[in-house]
């Protein structure tokens, strides 16, 4: 069975220094809650996780399509909770993919194998919150 | 309502640059599966949300009870499923305080707080997956 770990040390103040994968990474909380903004906040790496999960899926699967792309972006905007624990309860994918001619349909399958078969991430977030994807092509 | 937001950029091969809180983090994919190690993972980006999450609530409440630690850190381990797409079913959290004589009513009843009333990550997690928490002194 697979496992992963990170580590976060306590620096000062609201600050954190995490190992990833053997990569550094600071995170901090903003000013006013007592943080200095030395990194980003914990919460949006959820976030990050789930962009950087299907970004990964959709750029192998159009390399194996043989789909060429001049640039990729993909936000995710993650709505919370008004009451505590503020927590995720809707989260929005855009994926938004730049070049000339693009195929609609197998950027479309591309981003759909990612959800549905491919990423742990959006797999496990979908069991209790709801999710919508949206493909933009500029020309 | 409060939203959060971030974006990923793909670069080349695996390779994202994300802007999180308008700080930049590289993610990237393994060298086994086409990366470069560029930066870490996906993935674990979902245990370091968790990890800081309840340590930066951690440090906060022992501020209020004028609770002083030498050093903390937050280990937070995942496993994996077996079968695709693979996703965290069951998390460690491990925090590990170092320091003379520390009160572990009082780090108990931090930790406790934080999992219980103000960790957003940690409330959705558990809704799906099981999580088991340990605390560890070092004198």
């Amino acid at each position: 069975m697979a496992t992963e770990q990170v580590k976060v040390n306590w620096l000062e103040n609201m600050a954190f220094e995490a190992e990833v994968n053997g990569h550094k990474i600071i995170i901090d909380a903003a000013e006013p809650v007592g943080g200095e903004n030395r990194g980003p906040r914990p919460k949006p790496m959820m976030l990050l996780a789930l962009a950087g999960c299907t970004g990964m899926d959709v750029v192998s699967i159009l390399k194996k399509m043989r789909v060429e792309v001049e640039s990729y972006s993909v936000w995710v905007e993650g709505d919370l909770t008004e009451e505590h624990p503020k927590q995720f309860h809707q989260m929005r994918i855009i994926h938004e993919f730049k070049g000339k001619d693009l195929p609609m349909d197998k950027l479309e399958k591309a981003v759909n194998l990612s959800e549905e078969r491919y990423c742990g991430v959006s797999a496990m977030y979908r069991k209790v919150i709801g999710i919508t994807t949206e493909i933009k092509i500029i020309e």
